[in-house]
């Protein structure tokens, strides 16, 4: 018997890029990452989300303008590829497999781009479809939303849904770059501007106690999406999202390190339970109140830092209860996520505001009065609160 | 405008292990393997080649006698699932569906593991099926020809084909363990051990002179696949292949670093000319052979060198023309070539024995006076020279 040990390790280095009007003619920001890439000529493939061709009517001309001006730096090989926003495209395998016929027939190789617009279910869906054509094109990821923003289109993964769970398809992939243009903000319905908030308070709550005090600072200028306080949010956010993922020491989840993952166990059966009418951001506030309230059950976390949460998140307009958390069923909900992640069950919990613990066990007759306190107090007759209504709480 | 630099390294360690006899009871190999995985529990989902499947019916009653033998450590979740070996199952998009399908039904976690065991076309199909589950399973390979175990099978790259073309789809996933068991050998046919050794000589070539001399000593004892040159053989271009892997500085070629591809853009499409009439190996002859003369002809290499190789794979019993290379478009095939790997052309050829030099164009005019020359010389009316006739070329 012999053996032979392999062993390497390969770098990674995307920039994470701050700007507005991106396709301003001169704005240099995207002309400059292609330079980055080292090639004089370069093949974009544009795929854009739905929602953001309806509510950007104008952009396939800009972007159209923006690459003539950029000749012979950027040719779009072919008129936008619009992907139906939301989970349906996760959903659906049809989407990623148009992607792929798209980069054969444009003959999109390695060193070519698929620049994709949108929030971060459709980033989700391109990512996993340029990973996957010959074993990785680039990708240029503009994410359109809060919540892609600062946090699913910032990061290494990618996924469509199969058998009905959430990402059962998918690879770390990490972007060639991604540009945040605050602009596509401006657009947006109060609802996915909201839901977009509940990653950073996550964040806050596992990693940055000043981080959540910003943000409980700020909660009036939040709950009414002032420019400023959300772009602090949208920043501080990703940079803290961004710093895990370089710093806890295995980026791929190749061992038992888990991601950013506080609430989520509850959130991704929420979003399937609901059918995606809770988004994926709304999913994700209602499971971070619940393993608030369960941490502070199990004696971790001091009832009134709680308490802060709940408040916080009630300010910023987050409904707390759902149907959905009523039909949940915490044993499935929780040997599911074990599976998705592999290895122990490992459950991040609040060991105060900032600090995680992870639990390797939970007990489920606890979790299940943490859901009906949540209905308690949160449930009908007010079916969501509103931001003005949320004070009072 | 801001901008936040990610930047971050993956390390990753796997073993190569030679053995033999690997389900033997007293064998520690795969126990020991499973062990270094962290976990007493190990559920294992086994895909078998058909072609193993057919040469050895009764593999999987010996795998379920060792993991009875090693219970708890593993457990089979299901009986094998077998898989169309050779490249069907790479042009048929079923079996990467069917194993998602199971790896749903039977729970295969992050944790858990697919051991495949097979040719290189099967560990290809089935490592992009456990690369992109749960955005990658641990893989165990069990490489079962030539070719798998000292090239196709102890990579890090999977992929199957789409659109026509080969490994269209795919990603750099490498594996948890590849344990190469010499008993595997002992029952392929001639032609498939044949063609395992064209890698080798590819490998020789381009990186160790002396590998190539040993080769060429050992010609007589390869030609009749006498099990000790096979293992000498084996053995040093599986280390060259990884060595090359963990040495060149881009491990999953996100640059311009080419991997050990001479000979091989006339391979690729050799396959596809012939519709997998001629397998890899066989192909890979050919190419080798073809950017060998060329590489003499555009006086980078003497000619008696050149002659050296040619003598080589005709002792080996490689047949240096086919139907397929007369039908060969050199162009196209080199754009295929091209757009496969990304970025500028880039043809690797001999600068000597053990020494390759990157050609960024290729005449092809004098390519095509190089086929002629194989035909003229390998052409009918000897449809494929033995390995008795092969000395007196």
């Amino acid at each position: 018997m012999h053996c032979i040990q392999q062993e390497f390790t390969v770098r990674y280095r995307f920039p994470v890029i701050f700007t507005q009007d991106v396709f301003a003619i001169d704005n240099p920001v995207l002309a400059d990452v292609l330079c980055q890439g080292g090639h004089p000529h370069n093949k974009i493939l544009l795929v854009l989300d739905s929602e953001v061709a309806r509510l950007h009517p104008d952009l396939p001309d800009a972007i159209h303008r923006y690459a003539q001006a950029h000749q012979p730096l950027m040719t779009l090989v072919a008129p936008p590829f619009v992907v139906r926003g939301g989970e349906i495209c996760k959903h659906d395998p049809q989407e990623v497999a148009q992607i792929h016929a798209l980069v054969e027939r444009h003959q999109i190789d390695r060193h070519a781009y698929i620049l994709a617009i949108g929030g971060g279910a459709v980033l989700d869906a391109v990512g996993y479809a340029a990973a996957t054509a010959h074993r990785g094109v680039r990708l240029i990821r503009l994410p359109s939303t809060v919540l892609a923003q600062n946090d699913a289109g910032i990061g290494v993964k990618n996924g469509v849904n199969a058998f009905g769970k959430k990402n059962f398809l998918g690879s770390f992939a990490p972007p060639f770059a991604v540009i945040n243009d605050r602009d596509f903000l401006a657009t947006l319905p109060a609802r996915s501007l909201r839901a977009g908030m509940a990653e950073a308070v996550k964040v806050a709550l596992i990693r940055d106690a000043r981080f959540f005090a910003a943000l409980d600072a700020q909660r009036d200028a939040l709950a009414r999406f002032a420019p400023d306080a959300m772009q602090m949010m949208i920043e501080h956010c990703a940079r803290l999202h961004l710093a895990h993922i370089a710093e806890a020491g295995d980026p791929f989840e190749q061992g038992s390190s888990r991601p950013l993952d506080f609430g989520h166990w509850a959130a991704h059966k929420l979003e399937e339970l609901s059918h995606s009418q809770l988004s994926h951001g709304e999913a994700v506030a209602i499971g971070i109140a619940l393993d608030t309230l369960y941490s502070a059950a199990q004696g971790l976390l001091p009832d009134k830092d709680a308490e802060r949460v709940i408040a916080l998140l009630t300010a910023l307009g987050f409904a707390l209860d759902h149907p959905a958390l009523q039909a949940l069923d915490v044993d499935t909900a929780l040997a599911d996520f074990r599976e998705h992640l592999g290895g122990a069950l490992s459950i991040p919990l609040l060991a105060g505001i900032g600090h995680k613990q992870e639990a390797h066990a939970i007990e489920v007759n606890t979790m299940q009065r943490c859901i009906a306190q949540l209905h308690a107090r949160f449930g009908s007759p007010v079916p969501a609160l509103s931001p003005c209504l949320a004070h009072s709480v």
